[in-house]
């Protein structure tokens, strides 16, 4: 009985978030404030059947506000947001059982409609997500109004994709734009590590983070933060255990919060789920 | 959007393997020697659907072993047999939207066939299962016999609960002979609690292995080992927490592994989630 799609996506965040030293974020170790360890698993489990429906072939923009409506039925508010929005379209490229391809993926996020952009509209009702200022012009479209955005998206005729790609400093929103490139450069890093799942998806969040600032430092905090969190990740690539467990305290300490790496690497997890790696 | 009973379950077998400290098992801060975390997080997953089969009504064995089957897709072996075989019975008791009563629970073990009992035997064929010799005149029931044992099972005419009514000694089967006593005593316990759901499961799992000797431990070990670690859990009730983690170290050490406290706690998780008790 080979795992589905939607469950290897489950199970893609639950292996994030036992997933250790993940530095500044809840992890197998750490916990933040009113934001628990046990929140995500309660989040993961609610998500299922949005991404049945997604596997299930139901518009993009349904499956995704379905997901974090389920996400959302737990006290730590919004635990896998950012991580559904990669998931539900990898799932839906996904579908016929073999694992997504970036060419499967930007066709599902190419033929996305304006109702999926006003599913995504609609999935902020549903929980408080930490987001950047619209860009200008962008007001009447700003992510924070929920459905209340919807006529602007239809007078402007916006897909969920247009959406996307007007999310600029996003590494969640440049994966849509540009067929999930970190995704499956971190799939390829988890593919060919050793070790435990959780353990090689831990030294993938740090080469990420090595990588490009990440999005939720910058926004909570600021550029020049995530600038530094993001040089000193690049610092401790193969720097002892015991330095990166450091740094993990002290930036849950700082209230310093990768997530959106977290979301980039759970994305990795579900494609090398996909690809046979085993748990 | 209320999570469904399955969902509730698959809940309860994360919140168990994640609660801590658990003495002697796998928990969120303990691995054994080739069953680590992550193996329990896949089992939950790919439990899911055969809890799904449970909540709609399937008969009990097939959900077991679908159920079990779906377990086993992941390299650590047998993670929750012992938790779905209460699961299983208590998720189709909650059908209806009501969380499950004891009498419902009684009603559906009391309803079971003779294909019930083949799906249980047919479940052994899935993982490797840690169980003690069967009683005298019973070797041709012996579950490591799996499907081939099903000739003797129609012969003689047993339904699961019959099964279950011939393991002495097994508190799993205890609690589908007698209606499931611990799991809802264990869900009370959860329900009074304070805290965090993993902080009061982890209590509620200690005050059970207080109450009585373990049968994994019995089977693994012996009797006496078994009621060796009852006492040592009474007397570390109310103990400090450091003591406590202590002693959970030292189980781990010494491979004492008292699973079926676990098996009955994630039973009253289920119990205690289906209440309302919220994550």
């Amino acid at each position: 009985m080979r795992r589905s799609a939607a469950a290897n996506a489950e199970l893609a965040l639950h292996l994030e978030v036992a997933s250790t030293p993940k530095p500044g974020n809840v992890d197998r170790h750490r916990d933040l404030d009113g934001l628990r360890f046990e929140h995500f698993l309660a989040g993961g489990v609610g998500a299922r059947p949005g991404l049945e429906a997604a596997e299930s072939g139901a518009p993009v923009g349904e499956a995704f506000e379905r997901a974090v409506a389920g996400m959302s039925e737990q006290t730590g508010g919004n635990t896998q947001f950012g991580c559904l929005l990669l998931l539900v379209p990898l799932v839906a490229a996904a579908r016929g059982g073999r694992p997504p391809t970036r060419e499967a993926a930007a066709r599902v996020t190419d033929a996305t409609t304006v109702d999926d952009a006003a599913g995504f509209y609609r999935a902020f009702e549903h929980v408080d997500v930490a987001v950047a200022d619209p860009p200008d012009g962008w007001d009447a479209l700003d992510v924070r109004h929920g459905s209340d955005a919807i006529p602007a998206l239809r007078e402007r005729d916006l897909t969920l994709a247009d959406v996307m790609g007007n999310s600029d400093g996003d590494l969640n929103a440049a994966e849509w734009r540009e067929g999930f490139p970190r995704a499956f450069r971190i799939a390829d890093v988890i593919q060919r590590g050793e070790g435990p799942l959780p353990d090689r998806a831990a030294r993938a969040f740090l080469d990420q983070l090595a990588r490009e600032p990440d999005t939720l430092v910058a926004t909570q905090h600021d550029r020049e933060t995530a600038e530094r969190v993001r040089e000193r990740a690049d610092e401790l690539r193969g720097a002892s255990e015991k330095a990166v467990e450091e740094w993990a305290d002290d930036l849950v300490a700082r209230d310093v919060n990768p997530g959106t790496t977290a979301d980039l690497t759970c994305a990795g997890i579900f494609l090398a789920l996909e690809r046979g790696v085993t748990v």
